[in-house]
C-alpha cells in the first residue's frame, strides 16, 4: 500500500488548510488505496474569523492541532517525518501553506519557509518521489525548489501570483482548474483547485485528477 | 435549482461538525446540481484539542464562526433560515451535533435542543420537505420529532445510543456504514456514517447514497 504524506497548515481556507481541498484529497488518497501520513508544523498561527474575513488580534492556534480537526487526530508533527517514511507527498492550499508553511502571503518571493517543510519537500524530490501540491501551494514548492531545480508549475492565471512564482526561479504554467501541470523530470504535479475554482465540485474534479496522476507516478 | 440547508454545528469531529461529513456531502450536493444554504446557530462552544482529544478549559469559540470555516465564509444564522428558504434540510455528524445542537453527549435522551435548530427541524417536517441526518445526528432528530412522529432513523448499530434513540420516541433501524435507512411518511433519511464507517471511503459512500436519495425526494 502506498503512503502518501499529507501536508496539513491548520484548518480554514483564510489562516490554514482550504477544507474542501484537504477532504477531497483524503478521499480521493483512500479511494486509489493509499495510506496517508498526515502531518502539520508545531507552530502558532494567527487566527482569522471566518464568518466576517477578518483576523482576530491577540489570540494564536497552533497549526498542528488545529489540522488535526481536518484528519480526526491522526496526524504527527512534520518534525518526525522523513522522505524515507513516504512514497509520496501531496499539499493542499489554503492561506495556511502562505502563512503557515511559509511566510509568501505576507512578503512574497521573499519569504521564508518553515524548516522542516522545507526539509522533507526537498527530501522528496531528491528522492525522486512525486510531489503534488494545488491552489497557492505551488508558491511554497516553487520556493523551495525553484532556483535549483527550476520546477513547472501552476497556480492557475492569476498574474500578480505566476510573476512571484516565476521570480522565484519557477516556471509558471497556466491552467485551468480542472486540470493539472505535471513536471515530469521534478516529479511535481500542480493545480490550481480553489485559486480558480467556482465552486466546490470545479475543485474536485482538478483535484481528483491530481491524486490519479500523483498515484501513477509512485514506483 | 433545489436549495437544500446543510445545518453545521463548528469545525471539528470531537467539538463540531465531523468535517469529511460535511464536505462530503457539500460536494455530493453540488454534484447532483443543488444550491446549499449553509447554517448553523450563533452561541457558543467547547474546545476541544483534536490533537489530544482532550477538552481545553478556560477557553470558548463560536459555533457560527467555526462553522464558517467548513463553508469559506457563506454561512447563516439558523435564526434566520426558514423552511420557506429551503427545500431540504441535511445535518452532518461529529460531536457537534450532540453538543451544540442540543446537548445529547452530556444529557442523553434528557437533552434540550437549541431553539432555533428545534423550530427548523419541526418545520421542515411540517412542509413535507425531505431531511436528511448522518452520523449522531440522527439523535437530535429523534428528540425533536420522537414523541409526535416516531420516525424511524438510524445511527448505526451501537446498542447505547440506538437504546437513547428509541427511547426518545424514535424507532431505531439497525443499518451498514454504505447504506441508509428512509422514513417515507415523514421524509426522513439517515445513514451511519462515522457512527461505524472505518475509513473516509466508507462514510462517503453511505453519504452520498442519502444526498442521492434526499434530492430524489424534493417535490
Amino acid at each position: 500500500m502506498a503512503k502518501v504524506g499529507v501536508l496539513l497548515s491548520g484548518c480554514g481556507v483564510y489562516d490554514g488548510s482550504e477544507i474542501h481541498e484537504a477532504v477531497i484529497s483524503l478521499l480521493a488518497l483512500n479511494r486509489a488505496g493509499a495510506e496517508v501520513v498526515c502531518m502539520a508544523p508545531d507552530v502558532e498561527q494567527a487566527v482569522v474569523n471566518h464568518l466576517t474575513g477578518e483576523q482576530v488580534d491577540g489570540i494564536s492556534r497552533n497549526v498542528l492541532e488545529e489540522s488535526a480537526r481536518i484528519v480526526r487526530g491522526e496526524i504527527s508533527d512534520i518534525a518526525k517525518i522523513k522522505a524515507t517514511d513516504i512514497d509520496a507527498l501531496f499539499i493542499p492550499g489554503g492561506f495556511g501553506a502562505a502563512k503557515n508553511l511559509c511566510d509568501f502571503a505576507f512578503k512574497g518571493p521573499d519569504c521564508d519557509v518553515q524548516k522542516d517543510v522545507a526539509r522533507l519537500i526537498r527530501e522528496v524530490v531528491a528522492a525522486k518521489k512525486p510531489l503534488a501540491a494545488v491552489c497557492i501551494a505551488p508558491a511554497l514548492v516553487a520556493k523551495v525548489l525553484g532556483a535549483e531545480l527550476t520546477p513547472q508549475v501552476t497556480i492557475g492565471s492569476d498574474e500578480g501570483t505566476a510573476e512571484a512564482v516565476s521570480s522565484m526561479g519557477a516556471t509558471h504554467v497556466a491552467c485551468p482548474v480542472t486540470e493539472f501541470v505535471i513536471d515530469k523530470e521534478n516529479k511535481v504535479i500542480t493545480s490550481p483547485a480553489y485559486m480558480l475554482a467556482g465552486n466546490i465540485s470545479e475543485a474536485a474534479e482538478g483535484i481528483e485528477k491530481t491524486v490519479d496522476a500523483l498515484m501513477k507516478m509512485i514506483d
